[in-house]
């Protein structure tokens, strides 16, 4: 490349390794535009936006094949001297717009200077996530109005636009239209705008204006709108970056421990819906404005939303009926994705034309919750088959890679959140989170969540003062089943021992059945005590788990799955092991059991950061193969299969590794009415 | 075309004409659509919505070359009978749906069954309007949800809509799509919509949704909002038939008479615009809801507003300060047309779902309704060239014809709405509207609003007695200083003659000047003058409209026009003889100025009928040359010369034709300060 066509100077762009003749002269950002190179700009070049900061590199590149003299690009210039003086530019770079090519150069683009950062989004799979928003600033000079051509000033700004940006067709609401005339006059024909480009639109939506140029930042917010919580990330639209986060309760409980009860009660209540409707989109309001001012922005700023969510919530932050969800054939009302203006869903606490995206639904029962963990974990570009769960009142259950993807929802109930547990208790302070029963002593020791000791280290009764021990939350209930499984205190059909048959004094008898006592905090305190009950809550929980799963296997026509991934915020929380006595998920190696966190949330970040994101995952939502649990006799026939620990069906070669189960077995004539199958949903 | 190529039966269409070879068993819907006969239906062919009737003829054509047997169509069937028992099908009518094809047959098409009437606007000019209406109504029958494929509702509805009508990409808002999923069940999966499809927009909006076939109109609001007056018309969007009209006096007039005095008080009174928005959008709710109830029909079938009105109400009806309206450069927000929810407007007296249409401005002084002027008179298809003049206080001026067209706008003041004329009014019963004066005696007649005969005919006194005879309106102002210059009680500059000058006894000195005693009521009553400050006043309105219309005929580089028409609710009631004698438009022969009537309310009604006009008028009003006259230094050139009655600078050959202007001058010392000019505004 040191023999070349024409006299013009070489420019090589690095990271990205771009390069061209370009006539001396031109502008670097310029010259990056022309060689396709990613190089921000928003006031377009006027010097005043400082994004196209470049390092401009001397010396001798024997690998690029060039020698870049001192006089490589134009001096220093009066724009560049007036900035540095203002806000100072970092020793050794130029703005991009004011430096211009003389000779052979190199040109670093900082990560700060390309518009499609690459933000790494969690260092466990190494994922990145490019910077596509659908929000962008954009700075605009509009030509003043001419009595001799008539045009209106928002026909102008359209033109300014298309001249000075390459936009076409812009659509304006009138509460936007009403300020641009003060805006330009005020910013003397000058404004920065903010143009939404939904990507499924041909046209750019205006949703906000400046005078001048806009020294702020858009916002936006991902939002897991889950039937108990409600949690929100306030991201910045250029980097992706989270400045705030914040939770509530979602207020609907008062309605409705679960789902289908909140169904019931639309059902029952005549402008039930409503009423959730309206308390869901406040607590929503509430929390946009509690993350604004927790990172000290204007909520105005906060121009876009992203829900995920199951088809409930999505129905009724919709404000439509969800009746129809209660009952074969469990239709959606829509099951596409929905894109439209946040005020109509209520959201007063955001800027006022902001808008709201809601990820596609893949069906009845399989939310846009479950399109959001596609999203962020992808199994449809996996080599290896990966089984995703994120376990809640309904799991939802993905099996899939490159070839094909399934997905299914099961219903588990809210045993797994430390529902319909005798002590069962919500993931709070004081809360038993980890046990280990002795398998010789059958004693346990267990951890609480806000203190890091176990029970029988020191100082834990000192640390636990304040919280006390309250209950059993739902990793807490997992552990102590499988413990007791594993220190012979269960049979393999689940049956509580009694300290007669197994010799643990731990065994309190209750009626006909025997409960284990975890924790006695004397005649002040309240026992905590996992029954017979709690066993069988469990394991329904866990078969309807398993045998969804084993649904998507027999379809998918495979017995192994080559990697478990454990979702959500209780997903977290699941010990692999324990999970795998207990047999809730399929036998795979340990260290091919992976916790995606919030998986959801991800998928809600990443298409608030990605307009390509969302028009992907409403392409693969289309291909996945939907399952419906509810009439699959396969189903029903796995579940019963599941029920023991483990269960007869699957031999389980991988748990050897783990842990050997004894083989105890109790007299099932003890079974109390904690055996009666929990009713399903119709 | 009696040999044929195949031995399909022929088919001719009336009155089309269009003709084809049909295979026999087709229906004769079918046929229509392959040959491209307009033939409607609603249902799609499903024999419910008997939209496509056609009347089969029978017996020998030789013109068409063909005889048409008794059994050229199948037998009257099933349906057709049950059809005819509920609902009564005319005889000789079949359901086009229904009826095969047998053997050669010619079938019409009555003007009911065409989608595309030809709805004939007015006898004047014999201008047909095609019926091309933005909504329209769609039967469909959408598949029931599968458990196996879990689509929504809406995405089964789309694919019916795609398979039974070739419709692609429908939006729906929140409200519409939370009644989707009864709609569909109370109609046992089919469903009425009304789909909005807008000329700029590449998807359909569903703006209702009725559970089975619809048996209802929709309907359409043609709305002409002035700034004296807010006219409504209700139109069937089938046929563009209007229902009903009615018509308010625009609520804005307390916060000032003119359009000037308005933005005035928006400049001077914080909040001032949005006060004014809130009123005219409350009067627009107000009529809609009086026609709706006058043609017994729901207002939510009303599904589309259309709105022609001056800048000035056009910003204040979208909530747009008109502040840069007031002063040069005169800068309208958007020029464009505007398209958008009703609601948006504040329109709550609608269709929830309906649209709003805004014609486009021309420029910052010609505005929507001038658009719409140009849309009812086509002068860009004109073969003559036409100058339209629409009389207000400000005077839009459009002159133009095939090649080219050119707009103004002219500060005429108030003057010719009766306003600041000493005896003035706005036209209502008891004013004087038609005036004659003996040339020979100098005693005048008239005829006021309300009563037929003129006031020297018997019966005139007791006729009047209820109204009284109260003032002069708009037009009698005309007549009265054009037969006074006519009766030599004037002369050409505009000075009134005294009792001496003139030897009428009717002429009173007031001050310096002297005044005319039109109609003198006794001690009881009052007397009605014209005065001196009067005739300035008149002077000064011609002048502005003669100029603009001056200017225009210098820019088209002309000396005459073809052919005048006076436009507007005034324009209508003006005497083309008195317009021409009083110098108001330029010379034509008296055959060749024509009324007509409220064109821009005319093209209102045509928008709201046909898209494609809306697209049409989008394009003429692109290509139309703006004249503006506030900088143009022969405006006041020509507004100068303009001021005598004839005015200097130009013969009136043509108006020998209509009258001998008497050739008298009096003193002119004797001008008093009602020859002060008006101040223009800046």
């Amino acid at each position: 490349m040191t023999q070349d066509m024409t006299n013009d100077p070489l420019v090589i762009f690095t990271p990205s390794g771009k390069r061209g003749r370009i006539p001396a002269g031109t502008t670097v950002l310029e010259a990056a535009r022309r060689l396709g190179v990613d190089l921000d700009s928003v006031c377009g070049g006027r010097g005043i936006c400082s994004k196209c900061q470049v390092t401009p590199m001397f010396g001798d590149f024997p690998k690029h094949g060039v020698k870049v003299a001192p006089d490589a690009l134009s001096d220093w210039n009066a724009v560049e001297e007036r900035y540095d003086g203002k806000r100072g530019l970092q020793k050794g770079r130029r703005l991009g717009c004011q430096a211009r090519i003389q000779r052979d150069v190199v040109i670093d683009v900082p990560a700060s200077s390309q518009v499609h950062k690459q933000v790494v989004r969690k260092a466990a799979t190494a994922r990145d996530i490019i910077m596509d928003p659908a929000t962008r600033l954009y700075y605009v000079e509009v030509a003043e109005p001419d009595m001799h051509e008539p045009t209106g000033d928002l026909e102008r700004l359209r033109q300014a636009l298309r001249d000075q940006w390459q936009i076409e067709g812009i659509r304006i609401d009138l509460p936007v239209l009403a300020r641009l005339q003060p805006a330009l006059r005020k910013g003397k024909w000058a404004v920065t705008v903010a143009l939404f480009r939904g990507h499924d639109e041909a046209f750019e939506r205006l949703l906000d204006i400046w005078p001048g140029f806009y020294e702020g930042r858009l916002y936006g917010l991902a939002i897991d709108l889950g039937s108990t919580t409600i949690a929100a990330h306030l991201c910045d639209l250029r980097n992706g970056s989270v400045l705030a986060s914040a939770g509530v309760m979602n207020p609907q409980i008062r309605f409705g421990e679960d789902l289908m009860s909140r169904v019931s009660y639309a059902m029952m209540n005549p402008g039930g819906d409503a009423e959730m409707t309206r308390v869901v989109r406040e607590a929503v309001n509430h929390l946009a404005r509690d993350v604004a001012h927790d990172a000290a922005i204007d909520t105005a700023q906060i121009v876009e939303t992203v829900f995920v969510c199951n088809p409930v919530m999505h129905h009724l932050l919709l404000g439509i009926d969800p009746v129809e969800l209660g009952q074969a054939p469990f239709a959606l009302a829509t099951s596409g994705s929905v894109s439209l203006e946040a005020r109509a869903l209520g959201l007063d606490a955001l800027n006022p034309a902001a808008r709201s995206y809601l990820l596609p639904c893949i069906a009845g029962h399989v939310g846009a919750d479950a399109a959001g963990v596609v999203l962020a974990e992808e199994p449809q570009n996996s080599d290896d088959l990966v089984l995703i769960v994120d376990v809640g009142t309904n799991a939802e259950i993905i099996l899939g890679n490159r070839d094909r993807v399934l997905a299914c929802s099961s219903p588990t109930g809210p045993a797994f959140e430390g529902a319909q547990i005798s002590s069962g208790q919500r993931a709070a302070p004081g809360a038993i989170e980890h046990v280990e029963i002795d398998p010789a002593s059958r004693e346990p020791r267990f951890k609480v969540i806000g203190c890091d000791l176990w029970s029988d280290e020191e100082g834990f009764a000192q640390a636990t003062a304040a919280t006390g021990i309250t209950g059993i939350c739902g990793s807490g209930i997992i552990e102590v089943v499988a413990e007791m499984r594993m220190a012979g205190l269960l049979d393999a059909s689940g049956l509580i021992g009694s300290a007669e048959q197994t010799g643990c004094a731990r065994m309190i008898a209750e009626g006909r059945t025997h409960a284990y006592l975890l924790h006695d905090a004397g005649p002040d305190g309240g026992r905590i005590t996992v029954t017979q009950g709690d066993i069988r809550a469990i394991q329904l929980a866990k078969s309807a788990l398993y045998a969804g799963a084993r649904l998507l296997m027999d379809e998918m026509g495979v017995e192994r799955v080559d990697r478990v991934v454990l979702a959500g915020a209780f997903g977290a929380h699941i010990s692999a092991k324990h999970a795998m006595v207990l047999g809730m998920i399929p036998d795979v190696p340990l260290e091919r059991v992976f916790s995606a966190g919030n998986a959801a949330g991800t998928g809600a970040r990443i298409a608030l950061c990605s307009v390509a994101a969302r028009a992907g995952i409403e392409r693969t939502v289309g291909r996945i193969t939907k399952v419906e649990t509810a009439i699959e006799p396969r189903f029903q026939e796995h579940f019963i299969a599941a029920n023991a620990i483990p269960h007869a069906t699957d031999p389980f070669p991988e748990l050897s590794r783990v842990v050997q189960l004894p083989d105890v077995a109790f007299n099932a004539g003890q079974a109390g009415d904690g055996s009666r199958r929990r009713r399903r949903r119709k």
